[in-house]
């Protein structure tokens, strides 16, 4: 099966791009890579990283887009570049199954929607990445982490559905357990948009719903889908990752200032970091698929190096292979909510 | 100076309570303490734990709110309840500085608003704990963190200038940083709510505005005062707290797994740990003062125990001998939004 990788637009671009690329056709039987970027610059690099196999295509697209530069805009005019190329080529090709890009959120998200396009029904197309938790065999589904900042009570119902169909598809889950995010558990508690998404959610027969849940259980397992608009998830996701740093900065600061049975101590314990840091951290593990469109296209952290755009193939064929598209475009069309 | 404790509505209520308060006498001089509870059990109580001194004092006030009640109600009817007793007190008693509650937060938001009354010109009160960051002397105040799930952008306003004050009144911070929570830097992020907001605090005056800020940032230090609404700033502050029990469990998991090498590192690990978690974690430190308010009320977290409700009792100290009362009046005042 063929991926496109957008070369540029990440902190580490191309040259992490490409190192992931060549990781994948070399670990993944089946999978072809195509690098859509500056077709003199990608191949040297290629060469240069020593790749000398025929599973890695470039198709040239010799300009980038900036995070400075506005989404919608940058879309529509910037047709050489990597990001456009690429969705254009995704939305056409039927031998294309997925798209990886490390680029500009905003733009990587309206160029999903305007290029790619939407699943027949679906209102808002949602970023949802699986969150880690306490149970290494475990994953929650967060929907929306971020694209979606101003959102309906109904747009948060679509969540919800959208969410079980992906997570019954990817993990076998039947009957996901639903919970809204909101300041407490109670059915009381919430804002207004909340309390008006909980009305509809309790109603909602397609979904398993077990009410309102606290940010303090993400991490829980407790539940299969965390459902909130994408303001909420952002702040939800990027504090757990300023809490993550905080915490390895100062675990840094107070055994510097130890003794050297505690530096000792701490060498002992650079495995066990290294697996914790493996576990915990979502931003190594892959990135956000956006589940809603008419094909799979998954948004890199922007930091990502070789080791998680790697990740995000390895995600994308275990999307693909689930079949989701097809099992969302069913369940969309089944909703009581499609055609609405 | 008298500093009321709420005995009951705590996980660990009124055991805990009653130890925390005893050694706010035993190590703060000048404190004397105010338990309202009912009598006898609180006098057993202090008998039990072997305090024979004068500087506690009992108001009988038998009944408890729970968590479960509607908080206006609670307060409006169950006038013999150790939360709306105390809170009467606070307000009637010019020589009561304080009171602390670790009873249900809905209570004691509705009981500080109704019964003690807002400062002349505040639009609403709100929750403001000062968050730990990577310095070890650098705190940052978060504003609102849960009293306010609904929020104008005039209100966000008002946490700006009540937040620079307090900050002003507790850390001799002249000019404090303002900034914005969103899902990015640039002024281009944000809901709607946060881009009006945007727009009214960069032209408030009275304020140091730095623009919008991420979640990741939270314990950066590069802050003084990072304004949200309260459903905001409790997901960020819950996310928070999960992500430190999720490190913990983790950790402990895979030091379990690991071998005798790697469990005496981790033992000999053990104080840095301990120091870490203080540091760290927020609910240890003390509770959340209601600013905005006439008086001084903390609300302290629901898993209290002797050690932070010890901490509250130094907080409100803190925060009485910064005489920020008054420094919030004149501010208020002062500020283009007051009588508005």
């Amino acid at each position: 099966m063929k991926i496109i990788i957008d070369a540029y637009g990440g902190d580490y671009s191309p040259d992490e791009m490409i190192k992931g690329a060549i990781t994948a056709v070399n670990s993944i039987d089946d999978v072809e890579i195509i690098i859509t970027g500056d077709n003199s610059q990608i191949s040297s690099k290629l060469t240069e990283f020593g790749y000398t196999g025929n599973k890695i295509e470039i198709v040239h697209a010799p300009e980038s887009i900036s995070c400075e530069e506005s989404p919608t805009m940058a879309i529509r005019k910037k047709t050489e570049s990597s990001l456009v190329k690429g969705l254009n080529l995704l939305k056409e090709r039927d031998d294309i199954v997925a798209m990886i890009s490390a680029g500009s959120t905003g733009a990587v998200l309206a160029g999903g929607l305007f290029i790619v396009g939407r699943i027949n029904g679906v209102k808002r197309p949602a970023l949802a990445p699986f969150l880690p938790t306490i149970y290494e065999d475990k994953k929650t589904l967060l929907i929306d982490c971020g694209a979606n900042v101003d959102c309906k009570p109904e747009f948060l119902r679509q969540f919800a559905i959208m969410g079980s169909i992906y997570v019954s598809a990817m993990r076998g889950i039947e009957n996901p357990k639903v919970a809204l995010m909101s300041n407490g558990v109670e059915e009381t508690k919430g804002n207004e948009q909340i309390h008006k998404s909980y009305e509809l959610l309790k109603n909602t027969k397609e979904i398993n719903f077990v009410g309102n849940m606290e940010a303090r259980e993400m991490f829980s397992g407790d539940y299969d889908v965390i459902v909130c608009d994408g303001f909420t998830g952002n702040v939800a996701m990027k504090s757990a990752e300023g809490t993550l740093n905080i915490f390895n900065k100062i675990l840094k600061q107070e055994i510097n200032s130890a003794g050297l049975f505690q530096k000792l101590g701490a060498l002992s314990l650079k495995k066990v970091f290294k697996k914790l840091k493996t576990r915990i951290n979502y931003t190594e593990v892959g990135g956000s698929p956006f589940v809603g469109l008419n094909k799979i296209l998954i948004k890199s952290h922007g930091s990502s190096k070789a080791g998680t755009i790697y990740s995000c193939v390895l995600q994308a064929v275990e999307i693909y292979k689930s079949n989701y598209i097809e099992k969302m475009k069913e369940g969309i069309e089944k909703s009581s909510l499609s055609g609405e």
